[in-house]
């Protein structure tokens, strides 16, 4: 078997403007001064998947930004128009399919963050192996808070694995949780936070699709005999005009008989808010986590990034406060769930669409 | 007679970081979108003294940013080093009598703003007629509010004037008092605020000196001397080498007995914070001011002044948000009265000088 790793660049990073635009999304930008996320997810899973085994899926906007941050070699599949990850899944799976019938693909959003690298590469392997005997397989995450912001994965038997690293059938995938029924879940000890994260021989992909999504699955049967022709472009542009706008877990992962759930042993984050700064950053002895230079005054708890130049602080606590660029937000820490309110309130602005 | 007007353009302006820096102090800025104060003050005074007749004093080193803002046929007078407004004051008075032993002179800090230049200029009049009787004239200001930041005179006879703008014995100088106490001097009706605006004929100037500062009087009269020598560069630093650092209203006009106060009819404002805006801008339905570009979502009571870009705020509320070149402040309007001690952390720290 070969070992792909299918990159899903999509998402618009609302939450993580000013710092991610329009044209630059959170997925291209460094958030934690390293390489920006797709460039690390890139990193990470290349002892496995080297980057001529690496597929980019992304909105065709984002081809210069792809190419300027992987090189001119990265091999980039365009959507149309973004159809959330199952119709994503299944382009990926065509192009594979086409070039190596028996490819087994790692499905990675390019905008989370990993730091057990090593532990990250164990689990694949494992997973990799499951998916030989023809299992879709996803990666759930441990838990170390009742986060209310993740869908939950509840594990039945355990069929692989030892201590550490260990893979479940699944007993049902869960809607993100209320605080009381999330802290149930912490201590029952057998869920998992569903990563998005999978591993699957593409046959086995094409098969559920095939049986879960048929229409989906005859319209890429369609498209996948274009692969190479001129007549690729326009097909493609109809197979996204017709396919349904819909996430692979509730397409296929909640009804699929051959799902397992591995439990890995790394930290994971999917970088959700702004708030994640403060999970991958020292704070200062108020609470303060500052990326660039703050300096403050009779202030606490305070988010702080900043791309140049200084942010100082006097007298205020639990605010968000980030320069970057052109734009500056100020935000208190618990109304950043309304980012998507106040980037409507800019773009209905006469003057402030230029600036998402 | 001849009106003369000496500016002062002392002043560190720190309650206006980062906006005003220690290179372009806030009389030099243009706080609400038209000229600097500097130049407003200049363009205020215009009708009654022009340019030529303009005198000001400021430290050396706002040399080329007064040329720039004022023209280089300007007037300057340099001080070594500030000594508060008793020295600029005298040192202004020395370079006048030497051209025009005759003179009036009237004192106007750079960094106050006036809305009614004719109110303003009306009272000038007034006050120059009075100190051809010899008098030492002070602008009081009709207070509108029982403001704590200010010293206040107690006004005893009319002596001059009629309704609308009058002149006053003086019954004593007030420090700046508690709420309570400014709630009874507004209520009381014959308090002023202490504007720090001047008028008087330049020798009764020197004769106040004379009598309460004999010292400084003579060393004046000595500097007076080199006046368009060489000498007069070294004297001018021996002058200031020993002038005590006092206000004019400590050294002179709390013990003079040839005082008196008008009461102006004109609004006025020692723009002594970022508090000021909220008296020179319109606010939106959430009692926010901008200067600049604000999109606002559940924020309220903010004060935003921005030199470029957007400024976004998210649940936040009586903050002043400041952008300006490479720093953003972000303080609670409660704490403004700290700014001192946050510059000074600022210039603690290790890279942080360079921003002040």
């Amino acid at each position: 078997m070969s070992l792909y790793a299918v990159i899903l660049c999509g998402g618009r990073g609302e939450r993580f403007w000013p710092k991610s635009r329009r044209v630059l999304p959170k997925q291209f930008i460094a958030l934690f001064s390293r390489g920006s996320l797709t460039q690390e997810t890139s990193a990470r899973i290349g002892p496995l998947c080297p980057p001529e085994r690496q597929l980019f899926v992304a909105p065709a906007e984002f081809g210069s930004v792809l190419r300027k941050q992987l090189g001119a070699a990265a091999r980039l599949a365009f959507e149309p128009v973004g159809r959330n990850t199952a119709p994503a899944i299944g382009l990926a799976a065509a192009y594979l399919h086409r070039q190596d019938p028996d490819a087994t693909m790692v499905v990675l959003p390019a905008d989370h963050l990993i730091e057990d690298r090593s532990g990250f590469l164990k689990a694949v392997r494992m997973g990799a192996q499951l998916a030989q005997q023809g299992l879709l397989v996803t990666f759930g995450i441990r838990p170390d808070r009742p986060d209310t912001g993740y869908g939950y994965i509840q594990l039945g038997k355990q069929i692989a694995g030892k201590a550490g690293l260990t893979a479940h059938r699944v007993q049902a995938f869960k809607e993100k949780p209320s605080p009381a029924r999330a802290r149930a879940y912490l201590a029952a000890g057998n869920f998992v936070w569903n990563s998005g994260m999978f591993i699957w021989r593409v046959d086995a992909i094409l098969a559920a699709f095939r049986k879960l999504m048929p229409g989906f699955h005859a319209a890429l049967e369609s498209f996948g005999t274009t692969i190479g022709t001129r007549r690729e472009k326009p097909a493609l542009a109809r197979l996204y005009r017709e396919a349904p706008a819909i996430s692979i877990d509730y397409a296929v992962m909640e009804k699929a008989d051959n799902v397992v759930c591995m439990r890995g042993a790394f930290d994971w984050d999917d970088v959700g808010s702004w708030l994640a700064l403060v999970r991958h950053t020292k704070p200062d002895s108020a609470g303060n986590v500052a990326n660039g230079l703050l300096v403050s005054k009779d202030s606490s708890n305070c988010v702080v990034d900043s791309d140049s130049g200084i942010v100082a602080a006097l007298g205020v606590k639990d605010l968000v406060i980030v320069r970057a660029g052109d734009a500056v937000l100020v935000a208190d820490r618990k109304h950043l769930g309304q980012m998507k309110q106040l980037l409507a309130e800019i773009a209905g602005h006469p003057v402030g669409e230029r600036h998402l």
